[in-house]
């Protein structure tokens, strides 16, 4: 099977097709010519985002290839998420050592559920020989003066952050079997641990919440690189400061097990959550409430911004503790 | 200098910025965010187009970081041109092995100069570890039914081809010391051979031809893999055949020089030109002389397409020959 043939079995789909049953309105022309064509909805603009996955650097080369078609998705609809956009069209740059049929067919399936969930056409790309390496780019719609961008948060303002943070840092350092997480990974259920795995397997990008805060959240990003860089970065763009108490951090049941620093250095610090922070005025607490329900994901407020430019980390007591935590850096690890 | 530093230095240009001068007005929000948010025009569509370039596969580990930066953006503009689209803005990937910073302003004076010069902004993308290859999705816009899709070509429609023909795929030959080609490359002037190598380092997109061939073409592709492969793509999709006289297919002054075995399989099957392919009806023949003069792009009748659903070769005396030639296939070689 040729590399053309390939696309066509593998990653046509009838709703990225410009005629047909089950396509996608807005997808006017599909895959198959120099370029697809989309059509933009009147009073929307484009989200876009664009992001490369390398084996061996951020996903292990012999991941389950119908996970690693739904996490390479997924981290870009997170993106999305984290802009208040609606996902429309996708494009897959893939670069595969060898043509392994049964592996494309599998990252496929993981990668086109995942779309299809979301109505988000794959419209075009390119598979090549080469390291297995994936690029994904997105593209999404929200109205201009509702995107949730990284500089509006307001003094005052609380900060919230979506489901529990860590679980997937946690997965990662099971699978690289750490000595500190070894006991909990022994004396859990073979479930709990399956779930805590999918955190770094198979992550939910936070769509429906992402759209739900239009208009509420006056700042907002998807956690990805670990909450401590990640917020770092919404400060510095909103030219603020804030205050987190760490030990409010939400964590899963088996996050909460562990000692104590660990515990905060995976939520605070893990990466590869794709939940999202945001901050919103106090006197929509109450709507956040609602809106979080109605979506089906929990939301739990971890501080405020502060009109300082610093982070300011306290403890469950309120007592200021060291921030030693960062990001992630691909280039500084 | 980390990741977001590098970002920050090489690739945020002030025509991607959301606001300042020199600014894209399209571009409402640059990169620095999750997702960048772009305005599009009334009355157009989106052309989108995604490829990868690998080191190894598509370019020389240790091609001059500049041409590789204009390249692999010339690669998806010509993908628009092919459209009829104009450039509108582009998300780049790059994986690298290490944090060359000199490597790094090179790449991005080569990206960003041809960028600038087709008012395409850089709205976003990502910088990792990895083996070097370079993901580029570019977005364009052009009026739904003037896009020129591969579909579209008429029974009794001419052939064209801009440019010349062959010379990048000399210049590959040589870079291989391809014995066949060695004596043209040393009985050549320096000036001549950078010429001819220039044709495959620094392609030029033909993006002004492509939307002067709005509402004039019936069908159009730009030849990357190879005239013999591409042609047979936009034959299979208007669903015709064609006659094409391969002595008639325009070539450098070098190109012409080659032995005629050779000179045909660099003109048909050569890839890397980044030429347009384009059918029109025979009425349109002095239009298009005129447009192709106004852009400053020669083009060429190689052809016409006919009811049949073949290809069929002759030589300059009008004498069939046979179709041993096949176009470029990742997974083929």
């Amino acid at each position: 099977m040729n590399e053309f043939a390939l696309i066509k079995r593998y990653f046509v789909t009838p709703n990225a097709q410009g005629a047909g049953a089950g396509r996608l309105p807005h997808v006017a022309l599909g895959p198959g010519d120099d370029c697809a064509l989309t059509q933009s909805t009147p009073q929307m603009v484009q989200a876009i985002s664009a992001d490369m996955l390398v084996a061996g650097q951020h996903f292990f080369e012999d991941t389950d290839p119908e996970q690693l078609g739904h996490k390479a998705l997924a981290v870009n609809l997170s993106d999305l998420a984290a802009m208040g956009a609606t996902p429309r069209s996708f494009t897959l740059a893939l670069a595969l050592p060898t043509l392994d049929e049964p592996w494309v067919a599998a990252f496929s399936k993981g990668l086109l559920t995942l779309a299809s969930a979301h109505n988000c056409a794959l419209i075009g790309g390119d598979i090549t020989r080469g390291p297995l390496t994936i690029a994904i780019t997105v593209i999404g719609e929200v109205p201009l003066t509702q995107a949730l961008r990284r500089d509006g948060a307001q003094v005052g303002d609380d900060l919230y952050v979506s489901g529990t943070l860590g679980d997937a840092a946690l997965a990662l350092r099971w699978a690289l079997q750490d000595p500190k997480t070894a006991t909990v990974q022994t004396s859990t259920t073979v479930q709990t641990r399956q779930t805590v795995e999918s955190r770094m397997t198979m992550p939910t990008p936070r769509v429906a919440l992402g759209q739900a805060l239009r208009g509420v959240a006056t700042a907002a990003m998807d956690i990805s690189d670990g909450l401590a860089g990640d917020l770092h970065h919404l400060l510095a763009a909103s030219q603020c400061g804030a205050e987190v108490t760490i030990d409010t951090l939400p964590v899963s049941p088996t996050v909460a097990t562990l000692p104590v620093d660990l515990r905060r250095a995976l939520a605070f610090a893990g990466g590869d959550d794709y939940e999202l922070l945001f901050a919103a005025p106090p006197q929509q607490a109450a709507r956040l409430t609602h809106l979080a329900a109605q979506v089906g994901v929990k939301i739990t407020r971890i501080g405020h911004i502060t009109d300082d430019t610093a982070l300011v980390l306290r403890d469950a007591n309120g007592v200021v503790i060291a921030n030693d935590y960062r990001g992630f850096d691909h280039f500084s690890e």
